[in-house]
């Protein structure tokens, strides 16, 4: 007998969560589309080459095969690599794109809470558009999780050229700084104090990276910041987001961002803002994102960009922890036929179907009423020579 | 320097190629679910057993890949597999359920205009609906092929019973019958020829088998069949061929549906009728489906069932080929912002994106000017102190 069990981090959705999420991804990707931006796909294989080069993504997070050509291929593990992709062989100057498509992630412990297939719904916005490219991300953003019902959610905002800055005042290598931003990113703090331990830095640079991973809040963070460094990188980088800040803030959505100075960078291609979807009700980022400038020179066609991703299934945990799960919505009208022609059958109910769901129960009448009342349905069509309108109440039987 | 190409068999869906897939895609998903279809979506990921175990599908077929603890694991080759795993996990009863997901082939020709990635957009009829279940199966495939805006369709069915029938009745083993099938199948008239040869069957037994290729056409084929074959097996297959027919030409969809004995099975587990979607303008299937009352039996749990799948892109490019292709639609209104407070626009544009795309241009009153005449939009608002409305006319400037 074949297994039925899936392998882990695999899911199916069923009716209710499939209608959840597909209502999630709806009001998501009718915001996006309000903007402007216009929605694409790309396959699920690609050569691993695209999410490996440049270090970009380790080859052991990657779902990889082999073609019949011997190349090596990988499940789609980010669709911003893609959608670079497709840009610079595709297309020029500002482009306004989303997608809610499936990436893939090889654990290897069965275990993990985490999904090896995660849905995502996001925005990429390329092209040279500077700041006000970056309002309208993060504009979008809160729009796009209000959109989805959620609540008392914050995106923080980083800025990887805060670090970045730091670590040059301090004198830490480039090397050294890429380990010790993976470290603070996962707040690692015991390997941080390992990494100290062997790094020969004085006690008041460990003193300041450390410090890092507290500087998360309002706007009086960025002060605090520029105490600790008034480096230029670090300088400017405080300057642009307490600039974004202001004119969320103007705009009237100053309760749905904070900063985090600690969040370095959630991956490795952003170059400048960062950001970082939050919720009370869930422990894992549900949105991230930020500034990548530099990934779509890897094919010599340097494109300014910036986008985020909503992770569905994450939302969709939030969604439920606040109570906002529907079950999928049940048919309007439920009809039978006992004896009838087909013609009549099909045109009742063909204009019917035009505004509602019309299920067929196939039986008599006796099943129709109790399939009816099975599923709270209170419209009942009878074929019995003509259509019959039954209702159907709470417990008497037909009228 | 990374590799912009993508493996063979896998493409992109540009923003324009995007919109005509998902204007397709929810045109007969609105059908399925006024039907009282529900959405449900299955991992892309399963053990490869799924697929392969009975000798359902070709491991050779299959995009494999090998598990952290060992076990073979497949990308989805087939829904219908996936979503008898999931009704019998958890489900009993009638369940209608339909999805729109991708499903790989492992080609490894890379010659082949074959995809190797293909967006199927399906239903699934699962439980004792019988002949009722077969006719709203029927009427929902032309109806959604309709409400794509195809024409010139046929949908031709068969029954895997006829040919059955007539190997049983010429006394042609189960062994050599699959084989056969698979020959007829394809119409593959010189391997029935070689087969034949090595077969012993006699002259006229040959003749049977190979007049079957050529009963494809309208209602009396099926006398030209029955006259071919009396046996119980073949007359039962005909006379349920008959009745469909009759009561889908009762509907009024008669135009819409032929009969082809011929198409002996498109799938190794269908059991009963068998149906297959043609366009004059395109030469291959663009709806397979039938019914299949064992696959559920595999893990024990017997359950009758009938279903069928559009091949999304064929759809498409049948579309294509009789001049339905849009372009993704231009924003309703564009503007740009020179001097004018965050709320300010904000909530002028906010309204307006509830009922209208609005995308900004970033830039004065000329790029705005300039983007409107190029992407053809006549709405243009520039925030210069105050929200102004300029009209764009095809020469002039503004009014």
């Amino acid at each position: 007998m074949s297994k039925v069990q899936l392998p882990f981090g695999m899911q199916d959705y069923l009716p209710d969560d499939c209608y959840n999420k597909t209502t999630a991804e709806n009001a998501i990707c009718g915001i996006f589309s309000s903007y402007g931006y216009k929605k694409v796909s790309t396959p699920a294989l690609e050569y691993s080459d695209l999410f490996t080069s440049g270090s970009m993504m380790s080859e052991k997070r990657l779902f990889k095969l082999t073609d019949t050509d011997g190349s090596l291929l990988a499940m789609r593990a980010d669709v911003t690599m893609q959608i670079c992709r497709m840009y610079v062989t595709s297309m020029t100057g500002v482009q306004r794109m989303y997608y809610a498509l499936d990436s893939y992630e090889f654990l290897d412990d069965s275990n993990s809470a985490r999904d090896r297939e995660f849905a995502q719904t996001g925005v990429e916005l390329m092209g040279d558009t500077g700041e006000e490219g970056e309002l309208e991300v993060l504009e979008m953003a809160a729009d796009a999780l209000l959109a989805s019902g959620l609540k008392n959610f914050t995106v923080e905002l980083g800025h990887v050229g805060y670090f970045d800055g730091l670590a040059e005042d301090l004198g830490i290598s480039e090397s050294a700084a890429a380990k010790l931003k993976r470290l603070i990113n996962k707040k690692d703090m015991l390997g941080a104090e390992l990494f100290f331990r062997d790094s020969g830095l004085s006690n008041a640079s460990r003193e300041s990276i450390l410090s890092l991973t507290s500087l998360f809040g309002g706007r009086e963070i960025l002060d605090k910041a520029e105490k600790l460094c008034s480096g230029k990188k670090s300088a400017a980088a405080l300057e642009k987001l307490g600039r974004l800040l202001g004119k969320l803030e103007n705009m009237g959505l100053g309760r749905y961002f904070s900063i985090d100075l600690g969040m370095v960078s959630a991956n490795n291609y952003y170059t400048g803002i960062v950001m970082k979807g939050l919720c009370e009700d869930i422990g894992v980022s549900i949105l991230d994102g930020g500034r990548y400038d530099q990934l779509c020179a890897r094919w010599g066609s340097p494109t300014r960009a910036i986008g985020f991703a909503i992770g569905t299934r994450r939302l969709l945990a939030a969604l439920r922890a606040q109570g906002k799960r529907e079950k999928a919505p049940k048919a309007d009208i439920a009809f039978a036929v006992t004896d009838c022609d087909e013609m009549t059958v099909r045109s009742v109910i063909g204009k019917l179907r035009k505004k509602n769901t019309v299920v067929r129960v196939f039986g008599g009448e006796d099943e129709l009423i109790a399939y009816c009342r099975a599923k709270g349905i209170n419209r009942a069509l009878l074929f019995d020579g003509a259509p019959i309108e039954l209702t159907i109440s709470g417990k008497g039987g037909k009228i």
